[in-house]
């Protein structure tokens, strides 16, 4: 669905900052691995190609984003900032911050993975816990900033964390390698719509399908309804993605890019879990095993298509990842 | 120990060929992620970056070596090649020999890991089973190059596997990292000749290091005593370097490239396989986790350096791989 002026999807990206932007990202987190994997395609009735965003410092795509962030706010008066975060992206900013010597101060639910406030803890970032879930962690990050004067990076809203993201889809249009859809993870939306946007762009043919777990399922609510749904609760092992209150101008653009937006059981997340451990050796956490659920559950859709999925994190705790990998 | 004319190590490699070499491999086999690893520094004492070569088609670095092999082939006419392969070489040839229609007959020991087989023969190569170790299969690749005419690929003999190899050590050097030594896995040679090749010509001041198990160690006798030991036999979980007939070429470029040889037990391959998926989320054969089982070995000569470890495969049966990471 590229609603777009010439081949330029209206949304807050920009082709040129996209551009830009890998001029200031640490190569480390640029350039990703993208390979097709034969034994996956075998269980999964297409082609799959992995975009391996897992081999990094901080073990997902996030760092692409508080690059950008992090370099802005290096260039000027402020030099301390504030999220809210599942786990990733304060562990990506305190990556970035410390590289930098700024202040960072991440808000996480006391019910996020372990691993990742404990790596959030050891990049020096200050963390902060709350009760309750990710939106909680929100307000109070809100909070935090108005008090001391921060810089509140919020994801998805804050145009950094999706031109970061954005990043990733140049890399796969300038891949040379043609394919027929990308299956991307679907939280606040800074990967969706990031990826998104380039491919509606540069790739207009190939299809966009955001995926989320269908216990935590108020963005692709929101997009199928076309306007903001929330929802009282979260429930699903992806706690990447569990949010509750989309942001209107993130959906918005979400409603230019995403071609589709599926829904998927939390079984066919364990499978997917299972399957990229067993057949391509990957340990991912829950949000990057979507994609391989969503083919899991439409097989006829995707069969005989060349898809890409893009394995966003790999912090997932060990015994948890042991467990749903052991379970079927 | 770089004997060189200048700042040239003499041995069968060439810069020059190593840089036109880049251009014959598939880029997916190129620029593979090159990343500090915080989580393992704290369990190490030092600090540790990982080159990541299993984020391919193949899950190992051989690909960069058969895709020079396979292209010199598919330009001849000699089209029918065969090797002897622990299980790696013989996937990496397998790929690259599909996508340019060649024959591949691999030649591997009945007792190789069920996942290196199973995917040799779905790569559409001709798999033949040998009672014995390596260097039966060795023997047995050789008696059909002779019986057919075929084009016999030998591993780490053959200078394209040193030259593909090599590359990465190419990539190393050109990352704008300072490290102070590289751990490189020890086999047939054709990885720690090639890298530290391009390591003593171009970074003579970092330390190149082998690491073979204790349980395997005829390259790492020979190199010790400059002259070819064999042993009667191998017993060690790292299947992917468990020769026992060193090539006396390969050792000859050995001796000028390596600074030192280690050995090391199968308790720290089987702990750095643990620590390699505890703290940094990456499935390991036993062979890729002989960098870091030296780390532990050896904690005081690598305490507060900079040191890079190759991980150089990811081929291994989960049950295999579950039953020792959880072992300890």
């Amino acid at each position: 669905m590229t609603d777009s002026v010439g081949n330029v999807p209206r949304t807050r990206l920009s082709d040129e900052r996209i551009r830009a932007a890998r001029q200031v990202i640490a190569p480390v987190f640029l350039n990703t691995p993208l390979y097709r994997c034969d034994a996956l395609e075998r269980e999964l009735g297409c082609a799959v190609s992995i975009k391996l965003e897992t081999a990094n410092p901080v073990r997902s795509f996030k760092g692409r984003g508080t690059e950008l962030v992090a370099s802005h706010l290096s260039a000027g008066e402020m030099r301390s900032v504030v999220c809210a975060s599942a786990g990733n992206l304060g562990q990506a900013l305190a990556w970035s911050g410390r590289n930098r010597h700024l202040g960072v101060t991440v808000v996480a639910s006391r019910s996020a993975p372990t691993v990742k406030l404990d790596r959030i803890r050891s990049l020096g970032a200050h963390l902060e816990l709350v009760d309750g879930d990710f939106e909680a962690a929100r307000r109070r990050a809100a909070e935090l900033a108005n008090e001391h004067g921060l810089r509140l990076l919020e994801d998805s809203l804050d145009i950094e964390t999706c031109e970061g993201a954005a990043t990733i889809g140049l890399e796969l249009v300038e891949s040379g390698t043609s394919f027929d859809a990308v299956l991307i993870a679907l939280g606040g939306g800074a990967l969706a719509t990031g990826v998104g946007h380039v491919l509606a762009s540069l790739a207009p043919e190939v299809e966009v399908i955001t995926v989320q777990p269908s216990g935590a399922p108020a963005m692709t609510l929101s997009w199928r309804r076309h306007a903001v749904v929330t929802t009282d609760s979260a429930d699903t092992i992806a706690d990447g993605v569990a949010g509750r209150f989309p942001i209107s101008a993130v959906l918005e653009d979400l409603l230019i890019v995403a071609d589709d937006a599926l829904l998927v059981s939390e079984a066919s997340i364990v499978t997917g879990m299972r399957l990229l451990f067993e057949h391509a050796g990957l340990v991912v956490e829950p949000s990057a095993a979507l994609g391989v659920a969503a083919i899991l559950e439409s097989p006829d859709r995707f069969a005989g298509r060349h898809v890409v999925t893009i394995i966003c994190g790999g912090n997932v705790d060990t015994a948890a990842h042991r467990r749903w990998v052991s379970a079927l």
